[in-house]
């Protein structure tokens, strides 16, 4: 079976912060070190280590700081924390991280719910963090993370147009890279295709990343077709964690280790080493015991041909 | 959100044969009736019932004919069973089902312990089935399922010329139509995109199914990467029944409700009532009490926006 190289893709293991806010068990820092540090060793190369949210609002997150500065002694490990305003961008730019993302809900009733901010209040809290940053002397990267990109559950529909209108908005106000989630599972690959195809054409490079939730299957075909229209950057969590409070027992992101399966397999260089994701997962998975844990390949572990085939996408 | 219709999409229920034979417990005649019923007043109207084995080596599947039987009393419900020898389809042509599905496995090894003949030999085979198809003067269709398409637990790589050469034999004999199957869940959209393709070229509109197993939580970016070839028939069992003997715990078929809520939100339109669907799939959970049920979207139910998006695409 000839594979074609097809260059490569990212993962972006966010568990650590949209996976742990979503679950009330408090997971200790040293496991949390442990986690950064298994998953670098199974090749991870980008992590969201946490959000620099008020401690008392989100107690799981607290020690988002340590885990930056643990995570920025890991060589060539790229490391990014979710901020809500300018409070949290400059505890971000103190922290040293690589990059700050600034959710932005393209449905004005989550975004109210979200951060209190109406989407346009928050492109102006965006300027204000680009000034921030300036006024720092600051290399910290700034992205904008287009949240509820294909629909609200509080909303319901949300339109394209405003979808791309606030996009434009972000990069013209300061920010380095956008993305867009299915904050709620709401996406099909149509819709995928669709929206990311129009976001690369207005975006271009700058369009960086997808951020899809598996809350009702469809995560996974949603990144292949996000692949499609040249999206090779996502976010995805280890043991599928996450999810979303309007949808109780429901799957959260894309799992990591099946996303590397699908990217690997399909001849994408990640640089992930799955059978050691794979460990980490397990070990995880331990540690929230009682929680909502997900995923698929963990349970039948990789096909018999899996290295074979790789070997041949390497020629 | 605009959304462009695509044309007609149909799911074959296979789980009363697919999922039951690779559950222990004997679902009782009258409940598999009951699916039966339920499913096609969901909207369902292809089911793969049963197989036309001998009941000592599948008891679970012994009361194939009866449920044949009903099943065409069902105005427009398309009804096929497998048969894996001539007996079988012996036993098929007397049931009045309207097709027979031999599986033939492009895999020699899973092909031997599958049904103790090697590919070629159940080519042969599929020649005298097709004999005593025309000798009984009966109209009922052969569909040639060329499995492990993609790989194997047993044998491991398959090759994409040995899958080809099966189906255009299949053809040449006497198959009306042919379809292929991941038995084992090892392929990707990249293969299936490829191998889709190749079979499309050759065998055009004979070409019939796709068959996805769960195993790694890839069957629906692989039914998206069909779909991209023109493929827009799957096999699906409700609740994600299902498996393989090598795999244990894995996930079974795709779930039909997760992948009648792909083609629906995508725009396909399959007939479907899918909350009815979900209604059926909840009572298949509790019969089946104890043992592995899959599928994602009944966790969180339909979107918001699922309905006010099936309008635009029904326009």
């Amino acid at each position: 079976m000839q594979k074609i190289p097809r260059g490569k893709a990212v993962i972006n293991e966010v568990g650590l912060r949209d996976g742990l806010q979503s679950i009330n068990l408090i997971l200790p820092t040293d496991k949390k070190l442990e986690w950064i540090h298994d998953a670098y060793e199974a090749g991870m190369r980008e992590m969201e280590v946490g959000s620099f949210v008020p401690p008392k609002l989100m107690p799981q997150l607290a020690d988002t700081a340590e885990l930056v500065a643990y995570a920025k002694t890991l060589p060539e490990l790229f490391v990014s924390v979710l901020v809500p305003n300018l409070k949290g961008a400059e505890r971000a730019i103190a922290s040293g991280a690589d990059l700050m993302i600034l959710p932005i809900s393209a449905s004005h009733e989550h975004s109210l719910a979200n951060v209190r901010k109406s989407p346009d209040e928050m492109i102006t809290e965006l300027a204000r963090i680009k000034e921030a940053k300036e006024a720092a002397g600051s290399g910290i990267l700034i992205e904008a993370g287009i949240g509820t990109a294909f629909g609200c559950t509080l909303q319901g529909n949300v339109e394209n147009s405003e979808v791309l209108r606030l996009m434009k908005a972000a990069l013209e106000v300061g920010a380095d890279r956008v993305s867009m989630a299915d904050t709620v599972g709401y996406a099909d690959p149509a819709m995928v295709r669709d929206l990311f195809g129009q976001a690369v054409e207005l975006a271009g490079d700058k369009c960086w990343r997808a951020h899809f939730h598996d809350t009702r299957g469809l995560a996974l075909a949603n990144a292949y077709a996000a692949l499609e229209v040249g999206i090779t950057r996502f976010d995805a969590s280890l043991a599928g964690i996450g999810g979303c409070p309007h949808a109780p027992g429901a799957s959260g992101n894309v799992a990591s280790e099946d996303l590397a399966f699908m990217l690997s397999s399909m001849g994408y260089e990640t640089k992930v080493d799955i059978t050691k994701l794979l460990t980490l997962r397990q070990k995880l998975a331990n540690w929230l015991k009682g929680e909502q844990v997900h995923g698929t390949l963990w349970k039948a572990g990789l096909p018999k041909t899996f290295h074979s085939k790789r070997q041949l996408a390497d020629v």
